[in-house]
């Protein structure tokens, strides 16, 4: 037991001594990730690739309750397909992976590994879409992308990373929005309520749209240290690309016209922002909706005669709700606490053989250590209900962090001295519209505009930056 | 609806007139895929990416329950990392997708795009694999692999294709190879009572197996045409990757030996099996178990009052057990027929006025067009029974044009006979092991080994080319 001795022994770094690495070691602690040779290539272990196909079920799930159907694109997209709408390839042709033999053989053309699938899509969509009839088109897909970044970051930033692209075509502009932001909020109700992690709806200004939209809608969570994470974004098009790539259909008056379209988008980044939204200096707290291991149990003094055959017991009645582990392994005790809460597992539960005579158990909440003893019969119940508590928790954590890191302020001075005071965290200031503003209030303080939130409030008349008058309250930070 | 009539009318290409053409019409007009600009990448649509979920669902539940994990790893090898084991650059370099430059900039080193990734997991095993208390390691990943092939062909053969790769690793030669067993049959299992597709058990002979391999097992099922088609593997490697990857863990005895390891997997090549092994003259023929419908309601005379409103009620009964759509478009009864045997559902439910009134409905199976009368009242029982007709009559069926198109033969004018008189199939006939008359045979008769089945039967004596003393009866046949 070489390594899980020393597993203990090394603790992580904490949180406020370096959160950087404080976040590395948890990735590789956890057992999340391994690194490959490959720079910003990683391998999603056991442990963490569970927890993205955790996120995957209740995501398709959702997708599909909402009438959306999953299909698979290639992976290759020809140099001449990625040039069709302009601003898009301008965007993204500096992060592209390019393959140019096929064998031995040099290609005739080069093409490009995806970074997106837009264009894909719309070769597609102009081969299917005829009539109105054919509309609207709801096509999700799972897969990795690649961009080839300068800078990489387990989860965070990654060469190839993993994601859902859904990619749709409507009949009007109204359609095309209102599905934009259905699937926004299918995106923040998820992160709300299943990863605990309070979110602020918002758009993207125009410097910080995604290359060819007409109008990009993000989530902003924030971090832990009070830096933003986008933690999903969802675009409207217009007829850009339709009109570059020759999609039209016949409406009901038989008129040829062009279709308006979306994409919408999350990633494994989300696993980064669990990490970094939940977790403390005992390593990862994971919300339970997407834990790939919810209850632990262990069993005390396990060697007593009936310990392990009443925690099978437990295990057995525990696993018809939950997804369950029973650690009867020969490690010690204090190396299992550690390693479960190293691993976040939301829930743990106690028996001894003193737990048995009594007929209870003791179930110990992770987030906040809170121990309660229960009664083995109605343990099914007080397991679901200290999940719960493990989800309300975490979130409310969450929100205060973000409602004491959040400053309303109305001059470059304030913003200045609010981070200085308090640190990294989000300003809500008055923004003119002028994307000069928004370079020079970047500059000056070192915070960017996140978003411009839905829910509007009204801090000072003017602009923070310029004191020309004001048109958005927009919300600033530092990004990941 | 000018594309739906299209559809209507353009019958596809008997299968009796064109095999080759059945194929690419049923593949084309069933929905299940589209072309791109890139040759062998294909788009899988909704209806063929579904069949392919359904397959995952199944699969990834069974390599579950045997203690499987899934992981993920990058889509690139360097070029040194590929070429550590030599025989399996030696098999793979020829036909890789290279890419050389990210952004603007060449790289290093170029990375291929993985045709396969033993490489990687040896990599990784390297890095994780210390005692014998780590082993076995049983992981599995779910992806798309490249191999830059000449000749492409929709499922079949494409540069691009949608597969599982289980890699894993054992103390012992015994386990891995219990291991290669044991998923072997766990493909032959879900192709014979999921997919109704009969399938032969065996080993590949030396001159077929996998690039690196010890040995290579595989399951081959005859498709419609007489034609084999590969439709699972399982390769035992012994220790031949670890020593070239470095991987050795410290044993109950604490020295330092080498583990031994499997691989496994299966593909989207699954999909043309079944098209070629359970498709007919109508169009695509779906084994319940993955078909994206189960059962299709067709209202009949759907504009009589309460016709539809049965009919939804009868959709939702069956949706509590069955995956079932309800058409009630105002596509001509005509179409409706035509449309859903091409997509091959299995049953067909239809209801009219009368039946209503007569508290019945119309059950008819794809298969075989069997028509039955039964009651409203016990619907979900016999639409069970239907769909288990169906898996039981396709299976049958491919049974029996296995059992038709299978000859054993004692020299190579019997097979030129057997060939000649009853079209391409299966010979069984012995062999003495020498790779010289393997290759004889095929250019003699066309026929190449298929496997050497673990049910062997004594055929003749003595090899059927050479004559010398035989060692093992092989199965020949043309494979996709």
């Amino acid at each position: 037991m070489a390594q899980n001795d020393k597993k203990l022994v090394e603790a992580i770094t904490p949180m406020a001594q370096d959160f950087g690495q404080w976040y590395t070691d948890v990735v590789t602690k956890a057992d999340l990730i391994g690194y490959t040779s490959v720079k910003g290539c990683m391998i999603y272990r056991p442990y963490g690739y569970a927890i993205w196909e955790n996120i995957q079920n209740i995501l398709d799930t959702r997708f599909k309750e909402t009438g959306h159907e999953n299909v698979y694109m290639p992976m290759f997209i020809p140099e001449t397909l990625l040039n069709k709408e302009k601003e898009h390839v301008e965007g993204f042709a500096p992060e592209v992976a390019w393959v140019t033999h096929g064998g031995s053989e040099p290609l005739p053309e080069r093409l490009c590994v995806r970074p997106t699938s837009e264009t894909l899509f719309c070769e597609h969509y102009a081969n299917i879409i005829r009539s109105w009839r054919d509309l609207p088109k709801l096509y999700n897909q799972w897969c990795s992308v690649v961009r080839w970044e300068k800078t990489t970051r387990p989860f965070l930033r990654n060469r190839e990373f993993l994601w859902q692209e859904g990619h749709t075509m409507h009949a009007t502009a109204e359609e095309a929005e209102a599905e934009t932001i259905r699937m926004l909020n299918i995106y923040a109700d998820f992160h709300e309520k299943d990863l605990a992690i309070p979110v602020i709806h918002g758009r993207k200004t125009d410097s910080d749209k995604f290359a060819g939209a007409v109008a990009t809608y993000c989530i902003e969570a924030m971090m832990h240290d009070g830096k933003s994470l986008q933690a999903g974004t969802s675009h409207y098009f217009g007829d850009g690309f339709a009109r570059a790539f020759g999609i039209q259909y016949s409406d009901r008056e038989n008129k040829l016209v062009y279709p308006h379209q979306t994409s919408w988008g999350v990633s494994t980044r989300m696993i980064g922002g669990i990490i970094m939204t939940h977790g403390d200096d005992s390593g990862l707290v994971l919300p339970p909706a997407v834990a790939p291991i919810q209850v632990v149990i262990l069993p005390v003094a396990q060697h007593k005669p009936g310990v392990l055959e009443a925690a099978s017991v437990l295990r057995d009645t525990l696993a018809k709700s939950f997804r369950v582990k029973l650690d009867d392994s020969d490690n010690t005790a204090g190396w299992k606490f550690a390693e479960y809460e190293m691993k976040g597992v939301p829930v743990r539960v106690e028996l001894g053989p003193r737990d048995i005579e009594a007929g209870k158990c003791v179930i110990v909440t992770r987030h906040d250590r809170a121990k309660t003893e229960v009664s083995l019969e109605n343990v099914t119940e007080a397991v679901a209900d200290a999940l719960k508590a493990v989800r309300d928790g975490l979130y409310e954590r969450a929100l205060a962090n973000r409602n004491a890191r959040t400053h309303d302020c109305t001059s470059i001075d304030e913003i200045n001295s609010a981070l200085e005071q308090h640190g990294d965290g989000f300003i809500r200031a008055m923004w003119c519209g002028d994307p000069a503003c928004e370079d020079a209030v970047k500059e000056k303080t070192g915070v960017g505009s996140r978003c411009i939130p839905f829910d509007q409030e009204h801090i000072s008349d003017t602009c923070v930056c310029c004191g020309k008058p004001a048109k958005h309250m927009v919300l600033w930070g530092k990004a990941y």
